[in-house]
């Protein structure tokens, strides 16, 4: 029996007339009057499903492939065959169905075969991978997370991980989320009466980091250049789609380099893990911008096609001026990332 | 100026007589008789420092070269030449050295050209990148994380990352860290009196997480194969170096999966990654084997080579009540990770 996942099929990997057995999830089923039945099949492997096609002489196809819902877990065994549908090069016609796993309640799956709205998908989390949007995303994130240790790896960057649990608040950069192991029904009091911290786990008081940026500098005057990536923390209670409690970031620290080299290091890293994106994931952009986003391919495309311009804080500012906007936070106050030193 | 790291020129990357400026810290200064000076600079791109030869007729001789110690940082522009000195097979004919920062007193600079014992280090996080120990350490650190990361990619699973601030408590692994914003001067109570976490930040208690198990779990339900990678934490008070609060784990999740699978991935991932080590970091293992641990090199070439013998529990009981041997915990509730079908 040879396993083949999803996208090695359907990418062509694998020889026309090979039986393999693929196993994933039914995302829908389809029954002609010809006594043939179409199963959507996916495994999480690419974006799209491969269709397997099983004719009704199967031994269950009364019993079990006829009441396939989505969501039911399935082996299908078959030979890859070219396929006469729209959208898909090949197909499977199946030779044996193996179902793995039933939805018991296929009126109450949470995930049917329906669109769900993003807030519903949060209360349905240990489900929403099966997802388009979701696993789509996931498969992105992946091919990001992929790209990034790439780049750095090849630019002769060490990758190091700073502690999280941190008694220092770095460049005082957000507000911190306390650690402790003290039993709140319970705190130990110094003579003077405040909470005793000498008791805490760690004889002094902790909190979750918000930048591994001091410990990769201490790295980075050893090593030369380093990275972190890894996860952050800001106890903001800010609840826009730009704040998170928790989430990962990558910071570069570079020895003997200069403003100069840094800002080509930012836009050679956003260029190529951009590139690889195109290029690993096209099938799950191209999903992001039928029902997400419409720029999703074109803006990365014309970003990574682009020279970057590099301007000076005050020339920045003056073209801001210039441009007879208005403008909701005074302009010589304006936080400006892009002008800052620290690539993150 | 053509800048090249370390090791780009003592491994013969670069071509014999170009001129190249390498930039590093002075780990040694020797002068000769005859008027010249040896610089031993390392930039922590490898194990081994490279040597510049500093002829005295250079204008800065007297007043800066002579007067460089451990730990300065420099820019040392020179032609490649192969090197009549034994352990290095190519060093620097210096023509330019720029010093680019002095440690102020000597004397009393905390990484001092001699052996520090681990304990001392740690009073000098800041500094300890720069020890032959540390650095090494860092370096095989890195190479592992880059061939784990390589490794999954190649086998087809997709990395996720797994919340770190949870409310579960995934297998009940161990003591957890409360991560919170309560005030502590000023604790919100319910009316019964007990803390009132609904007004914590997430509104309920929260922790760090012990395992991200249980996301991955629902991921490769989705996805079919995945693996974290990432921090996790335990409260526990063991002071020994098998237990720490914070590490790094690797967790592979695998749909349709057996214990067959999982312990050929496990397999397959171990010597993956220390054939990796063994190819990219001979350099700091020979040093490993030297200084720490004799069999730091042969142990893991013993383990790439070697088939991994598979055996049930019962069995591995049995062979251990039949060694004779006496132990300190009873055997029949011995805690054994490799036959668990957990592979972290």
């Amino acid at each position: 029996m040879t396993y083949a996942p999803v996208t090695d099929v359907l990418s062509g990997k694998l020889a026309v007339d090979s039986e393999v057995t693929v196993r994933g999830w039914i995302r829908s089923r389809r029954d002609s009057k010809a006594g043939i039945s179409f199963l959507a099949i996916y495994d999480g492997s690419c974006f799209d499903p491969i269709q397997a096609v099983v004719p009704n002489n199967l031994n269950n196809y009364e019993e079990e492939v006829l009441k396939l819902t989505t969501g039911c877990s399935v082996e299908v065994t078959g030979k890859i065959v070219e396929s006469p549908a729209k959208g898909q090069d090949f197909e499977l016609a199946a030779t044996d169905v193996k179902v793995v796993g039933w939805v018991e309640d296929a009126e109450t799956y949470p995930m049917a075969k329906t669109r769900h709205s993003i807030e519903y998908l949060r209360e349905v989390a240990h489900l929403r991978p099966r997802t388009n949007v979701i696993g789509a995303v996931a498969r992105v994130r992946n091919c990001l997370s992929q790209a990034i240790h790439r780049f750095y790896h090849e630019q002769g960057f060490f990758w190091t991980s700073a502690p999280l649990i941190t008694a220092s608040d770095a460049e005082g950069a957000g507000e911190m989320f306390r650690v402790s192991t003290l039993d709140l029904e319970n705190l130990p009091r110094t003579e003077k009466g405040d909470v005793d911290f000498n008791e805490d786990f760690f004889g002094k008081e902790t909190f979750l980091t918000v930048s591994g940026q001091l410990n990769a500098e201490a790295y980075a005057c050893a090593l030369s250049k380093v990275y972190t990536f890894g996860p952050t923390f800001r106890a903001e209670n800010s609840n826009t789609s730009r704040h998170l409690a928790e989430f990962w970031m990558v910071e570069p620290e570079v020895a003997f380099a200069d403003l100069e080299d840094v800002a080509k290091l930012a836009e050679d890293m956003l260029k190529y893990v951009f590139k690889a994106v195109l290029a690993e994931r096209r099938d799950d952009l191209e999903f992001f911008a039928q029902r997400i986003d419409k720029q999703a391919i074109t803006r990365l495309e014309q970003f990574v096609d682009a020279d970057f311009a590099q301007v000076d804080y005050t020339d920045a500012i003056q073209i801001l001026l210039d441009s007879g906007r208005e403008f909701e936070f005074q302009l010589n106050g304006v936080s400006t990332c892009l002008l800052s030193t620290n690539v993150t």
